[in-house]
């Protein structure tokens, strides 16, 4: 391709002045219409079929106070089951109290999130026990490796919040919290996520956020400043510290993702409706004692419904059920008009073709099913219990490409290129016409993984896999990583908070 | 998971008499809504400019006959530059001539495919110089290559037709095509591919069809029982051999698919419009050439648009661009009215994550821009020049996916299974309701490569990679291979014929 290569240095010298491609990954908005599995007849049947589940079957509430508000707003409650009966009307009120956009307020205004409409936030995998990479395999995580995790979420403009990436297990569970939150403010600005794992550690969390941002408490109060996923112990039960941190979130104002796990044939009817049905009645009933708790507050409809293997019980991901769950999920929280928050989710043990190809078909059920939050998007392995560096790297080559996707295509005049076709005439070629010279640094998108070279130039320079270039890319990322700027008598007050929360002997996970 | 233990023996027991899991993939209608990237303004604007292109500018015919042809149909051609210009009136009567749908006659009738409307067919890779797997890693294919991976089209419903899945390179050309259609009509009895490799070599593998299938020459040309894949030579060019295939394809009544090979900033403008613009109005003057020769003679709309790396000049597959490409590709084809064939791909040179993330990305956007014909949808590898045995295996199970992602999802009363959960109840589970037990068997997709297995059970197994299971599986499938059914003397008509023409010299590859 003599022809390319002397073009080339045309390009290369134009260079010099012309603005490289630059594409904000910070706000996405996805133009594609949702794709749907059901009419809107069935949407509507799934939803009738939700109230009915919450009207006459009920949820069992494990927390006292959480079954006194909701009585106190007019459900049925049995104290010695601890079932909590609602009727059509109450969670009609609490739905349409909920806002149908979220603004989520970042450390910096260009972290700001929005969530609802067709807008759209990628967020990596959350809440693993595990880390692993090709260097190390598997092993518990530790809190380095999650100030590595959060360093590369920082890092990413397509990734929009920072989730609860893995577990430091290094960390005494009563002072957990103080870590990872700690690593999430002072390592990023992304807005963080905060564990329900007691009123304690939610105090905790809320005030240390407080403090990094320079916030009164009625100024925190005002707007969501970070956000916490509930899940729901299916089928139809609410335990403790999830009902806690619901009745806490909303009194804080912060954000809820209420999301049931809802894994068909297992916890759930092994049918899709089934499972939906159970899902929508189960994340109804979240919503609306949040609503319950304070009107208006921000939550999302969550879910994360696949199925299980009937041969083993195994949870499975990435299936064709759980593509087609995730389409009728994206239809049901149209019908109610809430931002809707989904998953992505490999079962694969190793970060090979499987966990890709899982990842891959499950994050498009999301997000052409017009997911507004797609959560687990980078980095999950092993149904979730491992946090993968490599499988982190990957799959942002997936997210940043469905960011390129959203970007519109024009179709001016000078996009329909007669006159460069006309040019270059039959049997010519493009690469040197004005028409490209003027747009080759900006016309695509420039991957992050991908090695194009040819089958010669790709063995000569060591036949690396894409999982062998993931490695050395994160490690150049963490080694070229700067910290956000933050105020040193806001960390001051930060780290002395710690310290004396610690003295004090923690917070406990119970509530 | 003692429970699931206990319920999985009842569950086997339930089995005996009870019918398993059968999903046909034979016939393929893809429900959802084609997704698009151009307003209906923007396409009619593309078209309008391909148009434009073909009355203006022209396409450079390099096959005297050829000229000929569509000089008597009207169009104006300057010999001296073998430049033939198109007036709109005259690719309009051809388009109007065109089939809507077409429907190739396989060698058995469930072989049958339907092309056009919501239908959709997959197929594997086509015309790989080279095989490859992990235990002899990339090699000159050959014929015992060849014959395997026709063994494995046949084996799997989901490959709905043949193609010329890999060049068999230790047989002469002249003689290559004896081989090629000798494995493809005794190996199955799929619907296969022939290429326009000059006259003599299309009259052959015609008549290797005939006798195969026991037509007279009048019978096979009735209906169409192979197809071709031609090339233009971008940008405006037709060549001879190419020339040739498209009026032998119309004389005889088989199926063509015009599939320019458009790479934006190199053999096309650099914008997806402008690639379009091109592709389209070179697909335009292969249907234009073959309508012109046999007015209503089946013809699909090709499209193969990706862009290059501008560093480097190497071609890129399953880009944002490549999706953005294909839907808009999707869009022209249904302005037209043509059934629509596209591609998947990718230029990683190894089974990888690369590999298995680009071919995933562009087949997404094959099949959700609404085509009829996705082929390369297996097995490609490293720009198509090498078909990969573990590759085949590893996007079959994407292709499965998607024909399960195809079948409808119901919810009826039973689906929406309120009796279920109200008999469960708050905290039990699923696994041994009747209603699961009614339909464990049927309910999921059983994936072909997928290990949901935990890290435990995986790592006693030996910790195998999805591809290295799919290395097991191709082997068993060939292990278990059995061909189908072919009448003895019609076999040995076939060798006669291939014995008589390889004594005669074969058939030269020019025109």
């Amino acid at each position: 391709m003599g022809t390319f290569e002397h073009d080339h240095r045309r390009r290369r010298k134009a260079r010099a002045g012309a603005p490289g491609r630059s594409v904000d990954y910070r706000r996405l908005v996805n133009p594609f219409e949702p794709m749907r599995v059901f009419t809107d007849d069935q949407v509507e049947a799934i939803h009738q079929n939700a109230l009915r589940i919450l009207q006459e079957i009920g949820i069992r509430v494990l927390h006292q106070g959480g079954r006194e508000k909701l009585k106190s707003a007019g459900a049925g409650v049995d104290e010695d089951t601890m079932i909590v009966r609602l009727e059509k009307a109450i969670v009609e009120s609490a739905l349409s109290a909920a806002p149908r956009t979220v603004e989520l307020i970042g450390g910096s205004a260009a972290r700001n999130v929005t969530l609802g409409g067709r807008n759209v936030s990628f967020l990596s995998v959350a809440g693993a026990p595990h880390a692993s990479d090709i260097d190390r395999g598997k092993r518990p995580g530790t809190l380095a490796d999650l100030e590595n995790f959060v360093k590369l979420t920082q890092s990413f403009d397509v990734l929009h919040m920072l989730a609860a990436i893995m577990e430091p297990q290094d960390v005494p569970v009563n002072l957990r919290h103080y870590a990872t939150m700690r690593a999430a403010l002072t390592l990023s600005d992304k807005v963080p996520w905060v564990f329900c794992r007691g009123a304690g550690q939610v105090r905790d969390s809320f005030e240390m956020i407080r403090i990094v941002r320079g916030l009164s408490e009625d100024e925190f109060s005002r707007a969501p400043r970070c956000y916490t996923v509930i899940n729901t112990n299916s089928p139809l039960q609410l335990d403790v510290p999830m009902t806690q941190g619901i009745i806490d979130f909303a009194e804080a104002g912060q954000m809820l993702i209420a999301t049931p796990f809802c894994l068909a044939g297992a916890m759930a009817p092994i049918t899709i409706a089934g499972a939906l049905s159970l899902q929508h009645a189960e994340a109804l009933a979240a919503i609306t004692l949040y609503q319950i708790v304070r009107p208006g507050a921000p939550v999302l409809y969550g879910s994360f419904a696949s199925n299980v293997d009937m041969r083993s019980g195994s949870p499975a991901f990435g299936t064709p059920e759980h593509v087609k769950t995730s389409f009728g999920a994206g239809q049901l929280a149209r019908r109610i008009g809430l931002p809707w928050r989904s998953s992505a989710g490999t079962a694969s043990n190793a970060p090979d073709v499987q966990a890709d190809y899982e990842t891959q078909m499950s994050a498009w059920g999301a997000v052409m099913g017009g997911c507004n939050l797609l959560l687990h998007g980078a980095g999950w392995l092993e149904g979730g219990l491992t946090a993968s560096f490599e499988k982190l790297i990957t799959d942002l080559e997936l997210l940043q490409s469905f960011a390129e996707m959203f970007q519109q295509v024009s179709c001016g005049e000078q996009d329909l290129a007669f006159e460069a076709i006309r040019d270059v005439g039959p049997g010519g070629h493009f690469f040197a016409t004005q028409h490209t010279m003027e747009r080759y640094q900006t016309a695509f998108y420039e991957p992050l993984v991908s090695d194009w070279s040819n089958f010669g130039r790709w063995t000569e320079t060591g036949a690396k896999t894409a999982t062998e270039r993931a490695n050395r890319i994160w490690k150049q990322k963490l080694a070229d990583f700067e910290a956000p700027s933050l105020d040193i008598a806001l960390r001051d007050e930060l780290d002395g908070f710690i310290a004396r929360r610690t003295r004090e002997g923690g917070a406990p996970i119970d509530a």
